[in-house]
């Protein structure tokens, strides 16, 4: 950020009066522009037995395998933007269950959220940022093609507990 | 938003190429400047089975009562962001425990999440946001004087659940 997104002035970045983080502030209009974390919301879609990756066709990670998820947009609830981001991924519609892990991924100012699901129906062609959709046994998993570490510990999460015959919720971090 | 804040050119809003929603974007530099809702934070303090509130000495809401609680910051998780807000706003150290709620407020583009809690240590002057705490038992609780509906939603949960002897997870919302 270097111009005040409500009058164009510079800004500058400094400790705000009351406050204890540096923030940018613009001198001549008075705004303060905080920056907070985004949440990426997903599922686990799940279809007897078998769970749906969907391979992506953009960068970061162009080519590799992940769960349905994407960027929480204003206006809408969590279950919503996890619904809107697995039918334009993965082309499926679901229903969901319970939250499942939410990952704390300080380094990129982001918040993951997955939630457990049923596949309902799938298109026969996904969105246009995926390039294919697969259901996968636990066996087949491609477990060195997966796009995103929090994707990788939500699935292995799921899959222990299903082992275990009991569907938690985790609170974890990637730290670094 | 009104100007870049990369190059201070007036934006305008429209759905970019490849998206499917109405965007800020810079025809000047080509930024396409998202914005997306924000994760509140707080938790349910407990001490020897009272409740700790803390009595608001900001806007909005000015003297009704809440649980320590307010935006994440970057950089932090979750959980440091909950130790932070409840250090600076209850001045008290606390153990979290389970997360407990997570409610969305799509009018106004928030998450809020909260967990459970324990009090370690409390000092006996809350920080500047706060006019005073108190510790509630149950009855004594000022449902009238709550400051938020994310807050009430989850007092009532947490009641509930204490009295039927199991902490669950509770993911909700509010629609208007």
């Amino acid at each position: 950020m270097k111009f005040c997104s409500n009058c164009a002035a510079p800004v500058v970045k400094r400790v705000p009066p009351g406050d204890s983080l540096p923030r940018f502030v613009c001198d001549e209009c008075g705004e303060i522009h905080y920056q907070n974390p985004r949440l990426v919301v997903g599922c686990i879609p799940e279809l007897e037995g078998r769970l749906l990756l969907c391979r992506r066709a953009i960068e970061p990670r162009y080519g590799y395998w992940t769960l349905p998820a994407g960027f929480m947009e204003n206006g809408e609830t969590v279950a919503q933007g996890v619904l809107r981001e697995t039918l334009e991924e993965a082309g499926a519609r679901v229903e969901l269950g319970a939250a499942f892990s939410m990952i704390s991924v300080p380094r990129v100012n982001q918040v993951h959220l997955f939630f457990l699901a049923r596949v309902i129906d799938m298109e026969v062609t996904p969105g246009d940022e995926t390039l294919e959709i697969q259901l996968f046994e636990e066996g087949a998993v491609p477990w060195q093609d997966i796009a995103f570490r929090t994707v990788g510990m939500t699935l292995r999460c799921w899959f222990a507990d299903r082992s275990a015959g009991r569907l938690g919720f985790h609170v974890e971090d990637i730290a670094q």
